[in-house]
């Protein structure tokens, strides 16, 4: 955002006549000029003010921050932009505070970078900032400074974000693939697979059932409980693309041990798990976007998963399987009469822009 | 980056026959699993590598900053991706360095976000991934996070960049539009326009001398050359998008002063000047990548020029033009014969994807 404009509340210039851009943008929203201006102060500033935001400066100015820093980034591509429990705005605000929370930070600040097709309603773009700041107050962090880009019809598809955070490490925490031990169990916040099979099915019309919503959701009060619980937490991750699978083949690439899991512990709901059987998807390869895996100490795991089950969004909490020394590394699933099969690690499923 | 996995002497797993993807990006590059492994591996960490981006986490865990940050962020959409003089790599680098050098901020770290269309050469991709290297390295900041999402065909035109980034803000700077006074003058580094009128060039083919390219730099070390002065600097920007212009308008709109420039004081290289005259363009409305716009008190305007002359980057360094509170608030252009004319703010000038 790169008009320099104070919200004095007389304006020292008034353009008396403002530009007529209909309802739709234009590519002159992206020339950093008057429209520009226009676009930051009644649609993005309305939204987010702050005072960090307010100057609308080339950067913001933020107050020191004590301790180790994390950052995080992430672009969001989704189709469609609008879904049952979310929209674009929302799992931009939600996925990169996950990615810090998860590294044991306290998400603080937020960028937003909007690259916006030519043509698109104004008023999508006013929904999606308006989800951008309910996601971002629920989630305890501001917007800080921001960018927008115009392309042309046909350049991009209607409207991809990126945010990058920073957040406050917590003092004493040390999670990683190298804190990972066989024995460890493998915990699960809730049902997986909830967000992708909602995106699937709103953009291919698969006709599911209405109960069915993406799992967008903010984890970082989830992770705090859990790692203020004082238990042995070793490694945390939100299963986003890949789901839960892509987690556990990098935890088998970087510690070099096995997961088992087993598949009568891990939470699906019946839409998820009827729409995987009609597709021929496993429920641990789809996204999601509220769901926190967590890899704990054996003698903490019960007490982790009654911690997660304590919390909204942990209360189908589950321990779904456990760290082996003893097998090949690689990922396996122990089925419903014992037998074990292994886990593929997929190099083509068609499930793109899913986030 | 989501694949968890320290760079090991021995992989404790080897997948010994890589995925088979030709030499184009395909959709499960973007799809959080294997292959997406494969590309953080083999094209971004091979590039990037430093002790931050290294562990491959969800977010990257970072030194504590002494004292206040700024935070920056910018999305990339420049076309064509290769231009003369630089590339949209070497552009995501530099334009958010700079949005952090002239916020009075020492630039630190960078996330880097891509948004790939499905059937993008690999080779295109590596050569703007090692171009973001180099200018990180010139820059001195470190890539420490990032995300790749991939497209499908038609729904991106090649290659989007973001960069967000984080600096440590100098101790007592106080840089900003309410700083500025009538008196002030406007210093700007060197030529403007060069950039703009590169990427125009390149796209429209308007045959333009090739000694003519963009000015695409970092902008770090000549700011902290003029800060580090001890003259009385008021305001810095770099005049992207909307050029000088739109930097001069939102002064104006911002500080309720007028600002007049002397139009014969403009440094413009002969080639676009040529080509703006051919297109009727104003070169103070065309977007610059490596040029500083800085406004200094009256008394210390000259030595602030020298010292910008001093450097490389500024060697055709001028004071442009003068901060006036005696006339209506607006941009204000003395042309050759001492007359003066106001200097419209464009509110539909085609000029899109320049950055």
């Amino acid at each position: 955002m790169t008009a320099d404009r104070p919200r004095t509340p007389a304006d020292p210039v008034s353009y008396p006549v403002p530009p007529q851009t209909g309802d739709r943008i234009v590519l002159a929203h992206g020339e950093g000029a008057r429209l520009t201006r226009c676009l930051i102060r009644d649609v993005l500033l309305d939204a987010f003010d702050n005072e960090y935001l307010r100057p609308l400066s080339d950067a913001a100015l933020l107050p020191p921050i004590d301790g180790r820093l994390a950052m995080a980034t992430d672009s969001y591509v989704v189709s469609p932009l609008f879904f049952p429990g979310g929209d674009i705005g929302k799992l931009a605000v939600h996925g990169t505070v996950n990615d810090l929370a998860v590294s044991g930070a306290e998400p603080l600040y937020l960028s937003l970078g909007l690259i916006v097709e030519e043509g698109l309603p104004l008023e999508t773009l006013r929904r999606v900032i308006l989800s951008v700041r309910d996601a971002a107050r629920e989630s305890r962090v501001s917007i800080v400074t921001g960018d927008t880009k115009v392309v042309a019809r046909g350049a991009a598809d209607g409207l991809f974000l990126n945010t990058a955070g920073v957040g406050r490490m917590r003092p004493g925490v040390d999670l990683g693939a190298h804190r990972i031990r066989p024995g460890d169990r493998v915990l699960l916040s809730g049902t997986v697979g909830d967000h992708g099979i909602t995106i699937l099915s709103a953009r291919e019309g698969l006709g599911l059932e209405s109960s069915l919503q993406s799992d967008s959701a903010p984890l970082s009060e989830l992770v705090a409980l859990l790692l203020d619980s004082g238990l042995d937490v070793r490694f945390l991750r939100d299963p986003t693309r890949g789901g839960v699978s892509a987690v556990l083949h990098e935890i088998v690439e970087a510690a070099g041990v096995a997961v088992v899991v087993d598949e009568a512990a891990v939470p699906v709901c019946e839409e998820v798990r009827g729409a995987c059987g009609v597709l021929g998807i496993d429920p641990l390869h789809v996204a999601n976007e509220g769901k926190l895996l967590a890899i704990v100490a054996p003698a903490d795991a019960e007490a982790a998963r009654a911690c997660l089950a304590g919390h909204s969004l942990g209360r189908n909490a589950a321990i779904i399987g456990e760290v082996r020394g003893d097998e090949m590394p690689s990922v396996l699933v122990r089925g419903p009469r014992g037998g074990l099969r292994i886990l593929d690690d997929p190099s083509g499923a068609p499930l793109p822009r899913i986030c």
